[in-house]
């Protein structure tokens, strides 16, 4: 390992706000700071998951003494990247009770009707649990760009209105993470082989992924735009190497990890005389 | 062992449609047709809950395909029954994609200003979903009943409309799966003590919950009555003693498995053509 063990793995993921971001200069199938392979980044992530899942109570409990805070998860990446498994094996470690995940797919006719981040808002977590947002309002400005979906001048001025959103969510108490799932070329063309190869894998694809993949080179334009547009101090983009699905899972898992202790959600505490309550439970017949 | 091992669950738990319910007649401690104790119950909710994974997925991908069906577990029950353990413990265990949890609490403004119906409606899980109940529609017939929330004649229609809204719910492709955790009286006590002695179980706990105790009779008979009128051959309740949290799991997921098994979703076929998509995929550079 070249980076100290002290150095979190925020800091060592996250994009510098402000800075351009060439997406080729980055290794999809590197491990920083990650553990010595699939079976020691398994383990380590079901880990981290139940200390997870504990913090997670922690924020809950605390909202209902009033802590207005909640974390929302972003995830992005090109088809295969792995959004849906990390929701699966990431999320999945959590009580869902407290989770409110979306996945945004092409928006409705009553949502084009709207500005583009209304059907996004109306997604947002509140206090105490943990929003996951599956695609996010980000995609108004990558296959939006890409595909010529909206005019240019309206897909210029989403930036800034993506950063003024992102900017009212943080100072009301929303800790954003947002991590981009950075898949190779070529390993996207193995997972859409695997996905036409296994029969129960099939409902997967669609033969759009295909003409997506034709247009991969946009794709990483428009993200590197975005990514560098739209990362804040507060705010920031992480790239997580997602050709690994363990170290994927493993890096989501301990980026939600670190953003949670920092939070340090506290259990509230008792608005009622807990003497009194307990004589009046065993004074019950 | 009382009875043979190929009785479903569904079967035993399954409250007759239409017949008077005594609820002081069945043991919240019991433990009908379950493991042997808590360790066996909580390795067989685990595999339970493998099994169940697999047939979740094959809903949604299912739903990909045009299936339009659909479940919806309601759990009710007297607080700290463990409607939000079996959440924690049961749904736990599923992808939460495809869970779409609701947590009903006391009505809005908005809420009260509509239909007691129309917030369940919009909480509803769409094709390829679990949804989850915690609380639901049925509490406008029992603690509206027990504190006087509504009129006795509106309350009296109630118990029809609840049974033409599950109709037309079961009508279009859900699956109802309804299940009353039943508790004793001096188990609660035990748990709200539990609730006041561990500072870090206090947020759950409320004065107004020792108020509801005051009024377990009423809450019994008023469940009584609800279990009653709206049980049905399509939505029949199932009464879940739950007493011992490890067989409410088990119960609560070998009910959604039996009935998960039974809808028996299939993967759609594939709507395109797999050997011109893998030469595409193949060909791109």
């Amino acid at each position: 390992m070249t980076h100290k063990d002290s150095t979190s793995l925020r800091e060592r993921l996250r994009l510098p706000p402000g800075l351009p971001v060439d997406l080729s200069r980055y290794d999809a199938a590197a491990t920083p700071g990650g553990p010595h392979g699939k079976a020691a980044g398994k383990a380590a992530t079901g880990r981290i998951g139940e200390r997870l899942a504990v913090l997670q109570e922690r924020l809950w409990a605390a909202s209902t003494g009033g802590d207005r805070r909640r974390v929302l998860l972003v995830l992005q990446g090109m088809d295969t990247s792995g959004k849906g498994g990390t929701v699966k094996h990431v999320i999945g470690l959590l009580n869902p009770s407290g989770c409110r995940i979306t996945a945004f797919t092409a928006p409705t006719d009553e949502e084009r009707a709207h500005p583009f981040l209304w059907r996004v808002e109306r997604a947002l977590p509140i206090p105490g649990e943990l929003g996951i947002f599956d695609r996010s309002h980000y995609e108004d400005v990558l296959v939006a760009r890409v595909r010529d979906l909206a005019p240019a001048p309206e897909i210029a001025r989403r930036y800034e209105q993506i950063k003024r959103f992102e900017r009212s969510l943080t100072d009301d108490g929303v800790t954003l993470v947002k991590c981009f799932l950075h898949l190779s070329y070529e390993e996207q063309r193995r997972r859409l082989l695997k996905r036409l190869d296994k029969p129960e894998k099939r409902w997967k694809f669609a033969a759009s992924d295909i003409d997506d993949r034709a247009l991969w080179p946009a794709f990483q334009e428009a993200y590197g735009i975005a990514l560098e547009r739209c990362g804040t101090p507060n705010a920031p983009w992480y790239l997580i190497p997602a050709d690994h699905k363990w170290y994927r899972n493993w890096a989501v898992s301990t980026l939600l990890l670190e953003h949670f202790e920092e939070l340090d959600p506290r259990y509230p505490e008792a608005d009622f005389d807990v003497a009194e309550c307990r004589r009046r439970l065993l004074e019950q017949p």
